[in-house]
């Protein structure tokens, strides 16, 4: 089974967020994972990582706790 | 710095209180710390550890989400 990693910042306040998604994706997943991991970061990071591979990045991606969701499933199927 | 893992029974129906139980370490000590993971369990477990020792484990000790802060705290320092 898979493992995900929400990575935040921080100094931004991003854990709330992070706790946001984490239950999404427990709610969706829960039984198809391993864990899920809140990892603390900085420098305005906000990553989540399945087994390694990124799925979101918010450098690169628009904030959509729906779209990760699916981006997750995806790679745990 | 310090990984802590909760690690909780999904059949039991125990995640909102390792949610819980997150978010009060994250408060109390989220500059200190790596990472927080929960981790996906059965069979009635609920388990703190703090970089693979455990601080809580619900067969032995009340369910007391200050005092298990107080444990991570105690281990992290």
């Amino acid at each position: 089974m898979s493992t995900v990693e929400i990575e935040y910042c921080v100094p931004c306040g991003f854990r709330e967020r992070a706790i946001d998604v984490q239950r999404a994706v427990l709610n969706a997943l829960e039984t198809d994972l391993d864990r899920v991991s809140l990892v603390m970061g900085d420098h305005g990071v906000f990553r989540v990582t399945v087994d390694g591979a990124a799925v979101y990045d918010k450098h690169e991606d628009d904030y959509d706790v729906d779209g990760i969701v699916r981006q997750v499933r995806e790679r745990v199927a």
